[in-house]
């Protein structure tokens, strides 16, 4: 059964990495079994050769040259784990110029030169893998490659960031406010020191842009995604969302709009209040899931884990075979040809809102609140109020309306000298 | 982009086969320009070829003999979506002997033949696909053909039967007793007038067989798979699992043992009792899921639609257009040799148990009732006791113990003359 061996070259190795090496080693049999591919490593390159990496390689195979092992002859699959834009960027070109198939699980070169990447190994008809991007584990590149390629989906709604999702399961359960939840995170090692890329969002509309790409066939980078971290969300929203029977969660937003020629659609990131019975408020601590809808399909959801060394690199190894195997049948997972988008900005997107406003408690101040909303076409389906001495808090969800006549109620809100703060505001989903 | 169009031959049009209809005719034009494949019907099996289906297909492509479509040398590719043992066993072994892909919805045939019929495709060289015969839309058996491949599984437990998950949802949510909750499935379409197949576990054992063979690479029939239903699920059940912070679901679990030379492996059917905060926990009503826990990838689960024509169609047009592509590239869809496996009796099989017996109320019974689980090397995890009058009923949860000390405990039990009656045992899984 089994053939020639497949040469892999690897880019980096890091904690992914290292794990892929210890991973390619103990799964060689079954493997081979089960697919007849027998993975061979056949170089390493790294910054430093010398250091021990405990990792079941031969020491000789290491090189601080990455140009050398996408050049070698011998190099049948690039496996990328580097990260980073620069040289990752020059190196994938390199080999996809070469023909040779490529397994990458760097999110941030997909998010800004995806289309171009893309572009190249359709082209070059080689593969271009990168299951391991988005959501770590979870297999839901393939899913929109191949699965739900006939499936017209009308929108994807990921939890696509373990940092963020861990500290607001750590708000909601434990009470405890944002800055102690994201302490507890960087203690145990899931929010960096500088925990930017990950709290404002930035991680996450990478891996939308990538999503979106996908599940709607268009030419999407980051630059696209509209963002909004969880920086500003309070442990009074947390308490207000759960009274209401929702939680918060930072969710990345893909989906088609019917309007115009040509596919138009909306992308973005930002917290969310989502119904504690949809399968999404199910996910917690650092766990990922993405949530797919489609008019055929209905309702999917695939949930793991987002990240970690291991979960990773099983990821890259599912991506390895398919690519060590198209390899020996000649031929390339195909992505298609990527159309243009129309990007709807966030303005003229629609959601359901939550709202809370602090006015004065007095007689009338309810039907001005209520005819700022009205003038602005936005209706009311719930408000409840609550009391507090002189003033009163107002707490609104809207049914579905425009963002841009949301902006200008509240706006309106602001303007009204009985309205003491307009507090926080956050979209509705999956109601 | 756009190559010769690949044909299509129907053996069946029954709700998933027209609902497949009306979408290769919806996404005819997105489907070529994602995959540059273009999928033509060009026959279609039914037993009365008169009847108006209301489908997008010209009249004339109907006939009432499957046997002359995969002989058709116009097919190039067969859907088998006819349902039962014969004749679609004989068609698909003729599809595949000629050469020609299969895609096929039918579990009952791969649950009963399906290593015969692996066997079969993996020699000829050509795809049999059938993602649509275990969890409907969810792209389970993908996942564990490609993605997954590399990956060292160890457990597959899946919510995987739409109607028994409906029952024990409303029983659980509506405090609704067994008869009342099947009733209502009977009365909303989701359980047949005879809901032998669904409530005994017939069909999550097919599923079962199936999801054994692609997740361990072995030869499982349906008949290995150890059964039991959720008929003699009591509404007290439920309400004890809940005092608890469980839920019962009916689960199909297959898992890797590490004992013996080779493949060693469980596979069975059967209610169990599963924490709250279980990601299986948070699938209610109809739907489906499979959760798999990997030495590597850590937990996934896959969550949707176990049934119903479009999410059906929607799984049968996802293999539909890989078989088409693999054609085009001529090489087929690979699932690897399968090895016989030994399947572990459930005797041998380990799990934690509830247990609920009725006792005397008088001292020195809880004595007498421990000791009993001491001497078959049951150790008991916690007990609770409640009072009623000169009774007395005693809830154990278990530590892991084999199944075989554990029927041997339930005798012991009987056996005591302070013993009423030995109530519900129930596994417990995913603690």
């Amino acid at each position: 059964m089994e053939s020639a061996p497949v040469r892999v070259g690897m880019l980096g190795c890091g904690n992914v990495g290292a794990a892929l090496l210890i991973l390619i080693n103990e799964q060689h049999a079954a493997v081979a079994r089960r697919t007849g591919l027998a993975l061979e490593v056949g170089a390493v390159a790294v910054r430093d050769p010398g250091r021990d990496r405990n990792v079941p390689v031969d020491p000789g195979l290491f090189t601080d040259d990455p140009a050398s092992v996408v050049a070698n002859p011998e190099i049948d699959v690039v496996v990328e784990v580097m990260g980073g834009i620069d040289p990752a960027h020059r190196l994938v070109v390199e080999a996809l110029e070469r023909g040779k198939p490529v397994v990458t699980a760097n999110k941030e070169l997909l998010a800004s030169h995806g289309p171009e990447l893309y572009a190249l190994a359709e082209g070059a008809g080689v593969d271009l893998l990168f299951e391991a991007a988005v959501a770590g584990a979870i297999p839901i590149m393939r899913l929109l490659r191949e699965s739900l390629a006939g499936e017209p989906i009308t929108r994807v709604m990921g939890i696509v960031n373990g940092t963020t999702n861990f500290i607001l399961s750590r708000m909601a359960e434990e009470a405890m406010p944002y800055g102690e939840a994201l302490a507890e995170a960087q203690r145990l090692g899931y929010a960096e020191a500088d925990p930017t890329a990950d709290v404002e969002g930035i991680d996450a509309a990478a891996k939308a842009a990538i999503m979106a790409s996908l599940a709607f066939g268009v030419r999407v980078t980051a630059d696209d995604v509209y963002r909004e971290g969880i920086s500003s969300i309070t442990s009074e929203d947390i308490e207000f969302a759960g009274r209401l029977d929702h939680c918060i969660k930072l969710l990345a937003i893909a989906e088609r709009r019917d309007v115009g020629d040509g596919p138009n659609i909306g992308v973005r990131v930002h917290p969310a209040m989502v119904p504690l019975d949809h399968p999404l408020a199910s996910v917690r601590d650092s766990f990922n899931a993405v949530f797919v809808e489609g008019e055929a399909v209905g309702e999917l959801m695939f949930y793991g884990r987002g990240a970690g060394g291991r979960p990773t690199a099983s990821a890259v190894l599912g991506d390895l075979i398919n690519a060590a195997g198209n390899l020996r049948r000649s031929h390339g997972a195909r992505i298609g040809n990527l159309q243009p988008a129309v990007v709807t900005p966030i303005e003229e997107l629609e959601s359901a809102y939550y709202l809370e406003v602090e006015v004065d408690d007095r007689p009338g101040v309810l039907s001005r609140v209520a005819a700022v909303f009205g003038d602005h076409d936005v209706s009311i389906r719930s408000m409840e109020q609550e009391g507090l001495g002189v003033e009163a808090r107002l707490i609104f969800i809207t049914h579905a309306a425009r963002e841009r006549d949301l902006r200008a109620t509240l706006e309106g809100l602001d303007g009204l000298d009985a309205v003491r703060s307009v507090g926080s505001m956050l979209r509705v989903v999956g109601d």
